[in-house]
This record gives structure tokens, C-alpha cells and sequence, in this order.
């Protein structure tokens, strides 16, 4: 008979891996969409199964045990009304704050609200009395596909258990055929411990945990700490003495503060993009552990590298059952206070590579010395922001706008730059709104420098009626390249009918006479030279620097960039021999 | 490059139905996940496309067009905070009545909520400021996929426009490559009209209206009244009046009261859903055009049929923007009064082929004698429903439950049977609280008989406490076969391992006793004269009629039945050559 096939391991894997966390009791009510759950949960050797008929009754009797045991149950009905009956209980674990995984069937999109029998609106159903919602995936066999199955298994075995505990709703579409295959190999116990785990929470996390990482990265010989955004200064400095300590490279993402806390140490490595844009130093430098620290880093190779190489021992150090890692390595979050975990962590020492250390420094040396020599060149979007990182003055914030201005900077903002705060709006990595939040931050009493493209400006310019009115000091640097240059960085520019329409976007806007008519100070800057001094100036007042570039030639100069880093990795094609 | 490929056709039809529809004008802003909607839009030839750099400008710059014309815009925007920005102009269109088609791209479901850069959550992120929400299926080549990306379009587009005029929301998630392939054929023009074009509305139907219905079936000479369920009688006999003064047949849905208003009139066909069950009936039945009134019928087969044979006209008759048709048919939705439509349309008529309307009749009335056989032979769950409609008196409600009851009276109640109203629970179709509806339709001041099966009444059964301390009288006939029906008859049943744990779920509940215990009367019946006597009294109290079946026999007398029809079928192959 027709079956899921080689997709049943998507279900199957999902339930393996709860099981992998702890789960130990389903309660499933019968249904036909919900097959592939509840004959594969049945099918589980050690996960226990309670059939009931009614799912009001299922669902009170999970919270039951739950309550109990201060685990999370496992709840399997099928579409329709099946999943409303468990709104009683669903609020009556909410309040008393019972773990409950609400695993709910449901039609694919296609036959959504046209209606087929069975079908009702199960999106976001429970409203706020459900801690997480997510819709999955439907099923496929493929890899990527798999791992995320396992990765949202733990993610919801993790959001209900953790302080406070509560309910969560994952809702599965299934296609037709909805029989699992049982006849699969390995459809149990592929994976040996949870694809994510998670130390610590609300309590903090305790020695024995602290050992039980140091355990993990204390056999390994080639580790290194990654940084990205970070909202204090004690933080990276916490960071920076777990290096230290350590004497491993760290990754220092632009936001990470560590360029600037680390004064110029070796160890902290600021060249990554460039480097990892080649596959032959994404190889030879594929890390044994990884911990991470913040945000995802702004850079796109580094999240691509992660995704292929997939380091053994993955930890993710967070805030309270957070989650930001979409690079699909099986991964340990952390969540505990940053100052708190490396404290305990830098009481123990680890042995690593030196080899292998020496050259990530040696490297990265070379090529910032390449960058800083080809930013001195003309003047360009690159060497807007290493005249920027160069140029303004200590205990500055620079604001920057996302798109290319935030790439720019990660490349070209290095360790010798000044003592200043670099921020922006990477939670959604809008280009909207970005005067106005560069605005608020100089409300609250900062010097601010603003690096932003010219259509973020443009989406953002009558804000600027605002700040003179309230008097408000803002130096704002402007890429003008008529346009979004990022989209030359895309696929899409291979493309070309409809490219310069559609995602080239000219407008020719006027930015000087615009900034002109508002009474505000404008700079049309054609050097380098000229832009340094103008950023060494103090802000007093409301001020546009408009630096014009072309968006080819723009690509250009990046090419450029690249080939120089692939002369300079050239060099040093001798590492993988030097493992110990 | 890397391209959509054929997938590029998911989203060009999508557009190229919005055309179809009318519309004139797209909204773009520039973005990399939104690039198939803004490449393809701009590649359309007759769209006008305006591109802007803002997303809240652009809202209230479609908002102009769309206010000024009446007539729906389309917006088109990255994932992100972009789609954010649309939110004042939305709330706008929600008050003014301005109609919007609000197109966002989007993450797959496996990258949302990761920390992935620019993927917010977008699911009904507008609330109830929009009139519709739909969340596309990602892009696929498959027929089916095909149809629905038109359908939604066309659905989208009339929603939108359909009084009180507004927004809607239809979110995309786009996996990598983003690119369109521009370069395929017929990416435009492959749709003369609508997938689905609607007539009629919140202002009714014009004399136009009528004439166009007319005009397209009149030169058609196969045509089918289908009818699902209606809510008045009145509404029955306009539809009778309608089959009578054009001679065609009409499908007549247990639900739909035709079984009882048309008074056994051979025009009214019973037994489809046996009949259809058989290919070379589907194959030599094919209708050339398909009037529907009432929601979609029960049967499973004459859904597939539809999806198989694709009649080349299609009306589904419907009120004010409703949508239930899943089969995926090409159609033209009219929006009217039944009884006004079909005021008007019996002023025409149509000339058909007698002899395929004969041949409707006679097979019908060949089955209803086989079935009317079967049934009277011994104690079965069909017979059951057979001697329910035979025997209950006139002017009861017969309640009747979701599961095996609906579809055995859908094949057992004929047209001779009492003169009773049929009602169910088919908006959700969930076995959940069918005591308790039919409890209600006692209280209404109805006699009521329930037929349900055992689940459904374990699942309902305390509501019995209720009707007690109210005095309500409420007939209820339980099949009990100890578990789910109805999974024999799914392909779950070919697939022994875990079927009897987790579909068959027997609970062996004392039913008699458990009624007992409630001070009820109760019946435990053996023959289907013994339930004949019961249903022919007076419902004076709560009474329970349990009715013990096995689900193994059960299955196979549906397979019998099935023999029987193939033999009457085989006995009319000569159909085709019939045709005028």
C-alpha cells in the first residue's frame, strides 16, 4: 500500500527526539489525519501510550499526569472540532502551570477553509494561553528537513519545561498517504542524546553543569568562541577573559563589542566574512567546538560554515529559553547569566591546538593589513566604514542601518578603531524606521553617528521635522548609491530582465537640496580625506554627509576584495598537516 | 542559475488569475524573499507595476488607486518588519472599505522563528483588520498546487472586492532558489476567464446575471442539480422546481430534505454515492455542466468524481462570499437567494439528453431496490439507518451523528422513507457533543431520534445528567461495534501493526448498564423489526436502542453491497453510444 515512506522519519524523528528529552507518556485520541502520529508514537518502544475517546477527557487526563510528574505529555488528536475540545485543559495548564505538547493534526494549506470535512482554522487556535505555537513543516525526507523536525522537538520539550512550565501547540499538516512506513530501519534511537538540550534556566545553572561542559570541549583541540551582539560592555569583557584563559580564537561579531574591549588582542579575530567566502579556509579550518555567545553574527558565510560543517559540540549560551540559531547544528543551549557561566567556566583550563590558533591570528592579521590598504584607497562604501571606525570620536555610538551599511561595518570596523558603542535594529533587520531609532539613541544623551543606505534615509527623512524640533544632534553619513546595492550580491542579479526595476530601484533623490530645505547642514563628500574630517568634528547640530557611489562598481570592489583574500589563504595551504 | 523552474508557474498563475479577475495595478517595494511575486508581477504585460521605497507609503499609495477606482490593488512586500509597515494603511482599508490584496512573502515554516534574519511572525499578524487570511502553500509544480494557487487568487481577489470591500492577507513563504524562471512558456494567458469567477452578491443577482447562467448551459445536454445540505424546505422545492422544468437529475444529499420534498419523484437520485464508487460510472456518467446548491454533499466519491472529471461548467451556488467546494473544479460561484436564482432561471429552458437522464433514473432505481433488499435481510449498521427511515414518525427530527451514521443514512435513507427532517453537526463533521446538539433540538420542541454510533456517545454521555434534571425526551439508537467504524474503510486498515490500539480502540463500555444507572429506558435490540417496534412509538422519556454490531462483519457487507451495484452496472455498458 501507498505509505510516508522515506518522510516518515520526519514524524518519527520528531518523536524520538522528544523522547530524547525525557518524554515518557502520550495520550492520543483516534483520528485519521493525526495517523502518522499516533501509529509512530504507538510504534516507539519505551514511550507509554494512553488511547482515549474523547479528547476533552485526553486532554485533562495529560495534565493529570503531568501535574504530577512536572514533566511534559505528549497530546495527539486529528483536525477539527477534535482539537478545540482541549481548550479547557489547555487553560487549566496554562494557570497552574503544567508542561503540557499539544501536537495537533491538520490538513496542508491547500485544503484549508474551502470546506473540506474536517478542516477548521487550527493557526494560533489557543491564543495566548499556549507558551509557543508553531506550525511545522509538512513532512519530507530531506536532510535539512529532518534536523529541523528534531530541532523543534526539543525546542517544544524545552518551552514547556521550562520556567514557568505551561502548554505549548505544534501543528502538524499532513498530505495524503498519512501511513507511516514501520518497515523502516532505524526509525528509533538514530540519535543518542537530544538534537538540542538545553543547561540551565530560570534557577541559573549549577557546577555540576559547569562541569559537564568543560567535560564536553576538555578532549578537543580546536575550539573557538563566536560573539555576536551583545548589550554590555561587562558582558564582552567576560567573554573576552574566557579567550583569554582558554587561549582560543574568538569570532567577533561588529556588535559584539569585542573589537573595542579587546584592545587590539590577537586572539580576537575580526576577518571572518572576508576568510570564510572561501570554501577552501571553510574546510581547513572546521572547528571541534563551538560556543557562542548573542545574537547569529551579521555574517552570512559564518552561518553557512556552521551549516556544513556542523562542529560536534555546539553550545549556544542564551537568555531564558531563547532560541536564535537557524544553522541546524545539533547544538546545547546554555541559558544562564553571561558573567555567572564564564566566572565558573574560567576556573578550569583547556589544552588546544596552538598550531591551529596561530594560524586563525596569523590569518586574520594578514588580512585586516589587506583591508585597511584597500579601504585607503578611493573612496568607496567599504572605506566609508573604515573611515568611520577610524575617525569619530571615543565614546561615540555609531548607529548603523542594516542591508549593506551593517555588512560593511562587520568587514571594516577593526580592532585599532575607536573606543565607541556600535548598534542597530538586528532583530528584524528592518531598513525602516532607522533615523528614527539613531534619533532615540541620541535622545537619551549619546553622540551619535548614523551609517545608513539611501533608501533606508529616504523611508525614514520626515522623521528628521521631529528631531529639530526637539533639538536633537545627529550626525547622519548617507551611501547614496541611487538604490538597493545589496540585491548585486543576490542570485537575483544573475537575473537580468526586470533587475534595475525591480530590485536596482533608482529614485534620484535630491538628498542634498532635501536636507538643504529642512535647514539642516549638508556635505557632499568626495574623499576619504573629506569624510574623516567631518566625523572628527563635534556633533552639534542636525547634519547630512552624502557620499555618492555606484552600485557596480560597488560589486566590483568587492570581487576585488575577494581575490586578495584568495592570494593571501594561497599561503597557507599547509595547515591541515599541522594538527597535532 | 539556479531558477523556480517549473514552480514559477505556481506563483505566475497565481498573478495571472488576479488578472483574470481584473486587476489593473501592483504595489511593489524592492526585497530578496519577495522576489517571484515582483518579478513575476513586473513580467506580467498588462499589470501596471509601481515600485516605491516604503512600505507605509506604498499601503497608502495603493490605497489611492484601489479608493479612487473601487477596485482591489495589489501590494507586494519582503518578510520583516516590511510588512509591519503596511499596518496603518490597512487599518484604513478595514474602516474606509477599501479592498487591498495584501501579499507578503515569507520564510518557510522550517526558518521562522530561529533567529533567522528578517523572519518575523507573519500569521495573522493583521488580526481581524483584514477580512481574510490565508497562508499559501509553498510553491509547487503539481497540478493540484496549480489549481489552487488560481483558486486562492481568484478567491482573494473576490473577497476582497465583494461588499463591505476591504483587505485581505495572503502570506507567502518562499524556499531558496528565489529566482523565477522568466523563460518558461505560457507563463501568461494559459486562463481565458477566472479559475473561479463569482456572479451575484450582497446586491443580488441582475436579469444579466441569469441570462449568462443560462447562456452557458444551454448548449450543454448533460447537466446535474447537485444538492447539499439546505436549512429550509423552501429551499428544496425551488431546487425540485428547478430539475423538474429542466428535466436533469438531481444528486440529493441526505442532508439537502429532497429525499423527503421531492416526494419520490425519479428526477431525485439517491444513490450516487454507491454508484460512484465504480469507475466505469464515474467515466460514463460525466456531466457536462454542474449546478450546486448547499454545502458540499457527504459523499466521498462524488467529491473525487468532481476532482477526476472536471466538468467544464461548474456553478456553486452560495450566500455572500462563502466558499465550500475542496474539489478544485473550475467554477463561477453565484452569490443569490436560492429561491430568487431559481425565480429566475426556470423562466428558461434547456433542451437535454433524454436518454442519459433515463439512464440516471433507471440505474438509481435498480439500486435503491438492491439496497432496499440488503438492508431488510438481517441486523446490520446500514440496516439500521434503513429502518430508522422507514419507521420513525413524521415530522421527527432525525439527529444524526458524524462518522459511519451520516454516510449509512446518506446510503440508506430513500426517498420513500417518513416524511422527517435530517440534521447534523457537518460544519466541523466532529463526533464531539452530538448528545447535546441533538438535547438541544429536543428542547427546540422537536421528537428526536439520535442515531450515533458508540464513540461518539461515550464521548457526549454525561450530558444525559443534564437532560434528565430538564425533562427533555431524546430517542437515541447507539451502533456500538466497540470502537471506530470507520478506519476499516481507510487505508490505515490494510496496515496491521498498531491498528486495533490506536484506530479500533475498543473500550468495552456496559452502555446498557451506564443508561440503566441514569434511571433511563433502555433497549438492547436484536432484530430490525424489534428496532422498527421501538421507533414507532411515541418518544416519551430518555430512551437508549443499542444496536451491537462487529466492525470486521460490517466491512465486509459494505463490500457486498459494493458486488451488487458492479453487477447492475455491468448490466448498462452500452451508455456511451447513447449519446445524442
Amino acid at each position: 500500500m501507498d505509505t510516508m515512506a522515506n518522510e516518515t522519519y520526519y514524524v518519527s524523528y520528531f518523536i524520538d527526539e522528544l523522547y530524547q528529552n525525557g518524554l515518557t507518556d502520550v495520550v492520543i485520541t483516534p483520528g485519521s489525519r493525526s495517523t502518522p502520529l499516533s501509529m509512530l508514537f504507538t510504534d516507539h518502544p519505551s514511550i507509554e501510550e494512553w488511547i482515549h475517546f474523547d479528547e476533552r477527557s485526553a486532554a485533562f487526563f495529560a495534565l493529570g499526569i503531568a501535574k504530577t510528574t512536572q514533566r511534559p505529555v505528549a497530546l495527539v488528536c486529528t483536525s477539527g472540532t477534535a482539537a478545540a475540545n482541549y481548550y479547557p485543559a489547555i487553560v487549566e495548564a496554562y494557570y497552574s502551570r503544567v508542561p503540557l505538547l499539544v501536537l495537533t493534526a491538520d490538513r496542508p494549506n491547500e485544503l484549508r477553509d474551502n470546506g473540506a470535512p474536517q478542516a477548521i482554522d487550527q493557526i494560533k487556535m489557543y491564543g495566548d494561553y499556549v507558551k509557543h505555537y508553531h506550525d511545522m513543516a509538512l513532512p519530507s525526507a530531506d536532510e535539512q528537513l529532518l534536523q529541523y523536525s528534531r530541532r523543534q522537538a526539543s525546542r517544544a520539550y524545552t518551552i514547556a519545561n521550562a520556567a514557568r512550565k505551561g502548554p505549548v501547540h505544534y501543528n502538524f499538516p499532513f498530505r495524503d498517504p498519512l501511513t507511516p512506513d514501520l518497515e523502516r530501519p532505524n526509525l528509533w534511537g538514530e540519535s543518542e542524546s537530544p538534537y538540542i538540550a538545553s543547561i540551565g534556566g530560570y534557577e541559573g545553572i549549577t557546577q555540576e553543569d559547569v562541569r559537564q561542559v568543560v567535560g564536553q570541549v576538555q578532549e578537543l583541540s580546536r575550539g573557538l568562541i563566536v560573539c555576536g551582539e551583545l548589550t554590555s560592555d561587562d558582558e564582552a569583557r567576560a567573554v573576552l577573559s574566557l579567550a583569554r584563559q582558554w587561549q582560543i580564537p574568538v569570532l567577533a561579531d561588529v556588535l559584539s563589542r569585542l573589537r573595542q574591549i579587546g584592545d587590539e588582542d590577537p586572539l580576537v579575530i575580526t576577518t571572518y566574512d572576508a576568510l570564510l567566502k572561501h570554501e577552501s579556509f571553510q574546510h581547513k579550518m572546521a572547528p571541534d567546538f563551538v560556543i557562542r555567545f548573542g545574537s547569529m553574527p551579521v555574517s552570512k558565510p559564518y552561518f553557512q560554515w556552521m551549516a556544513k560543517v556542523q562542529p560536534s559540540v555546539h553550545f549556544v549560551v542564551d537568555e531564558q529559553a531563547g532560541y536564535r540559531d537557524h544553522s541546524n547544528v545539533p547544538s546545547t543551549m546554555i541559558y544562564s547569566c553571561i558573567e555567572l557561566l564564564i566566572e565558573s567556566l574560567t576556573a578550569y583550563s583547556i589544552d588546544q591546538d596552538q598550531a591551529w590558533v596561530e594560524l586563525w591570528q596569523s590569518i586574520d592579521q594578514q588580512a585586516k593589513h589587506q583591508l585597511k590598504e584597500l579601504a585607503s584607497d578611493s573612496l568607496t562604501e567599504g572605506s566609508v566604514a573604515h573611515v568611520l571606525s577610524q575617525s569619530v570620536n571615543d565614546q561615540q555610538v555609531i548607529f548603523v542601518g542594516s542591508s549593506m551599511p551593517i555588512r560593511d561595518m562587520d568587514t571594516f570596523f577593526l580592532p585599532e578603531a575607536k573606543q565607541v558603542t556600535v548598534l542597530a535594529n538586528r532583530g528584524a533587520n528592518g531598513i525602516d524606521g532607522v533615523v528614527s531609532s539613531a534619533l532615540g539613541a541620541a535622545a537619551a544623551g549619546e553622540d551619535v553617528t548614523l551609517l545608513i543606505g539611501d533608501l533606508s534615509f529616504l523611508h525614514d527623512y520626515t522623521t528628521l521635522l521631529m528631531a529639530k524640533k526637539h533639538n536633537l544632534r545627529l550626525r547622519i553619513v548617507v551611501i547614496n548609491n541611487n538604490g538597493g546595492g545589496i540585491f548585486n550580491f543576490l542570485p537575483q542579479y544573475q537575473y537580468d530582465r526586470h533587475f534595475e526595476a525591480v530590485f536596482g530601484t533608482p529614485f534620484d533623490a535630491p538628498i542634498g537640496d532635501m536636507v538643504k530645505t529642512l535647514g539642516m547642514t549638508y556635505h557632499f563628500v568626495e574623499s576619504n580625506e573629506a569624510l574623516g574630517t567631518i566625523l572628527q568634528q563635534p556633533i552639534s547640530d542636525l547634519e547630512v554627509a552624502e557620499v555618492q557611489t555606484e552600485r557596480e562598481t560597488n560589486y566590483a570592489w568587492h570581487q576585488q576584495l575577494k581575490s586578495m583574500i584568495a592570494s593571501i589563504l594561497k599561503g597557507d595551504s599547509h595547515v591541515r598537516d599541522s594538527r597535532k
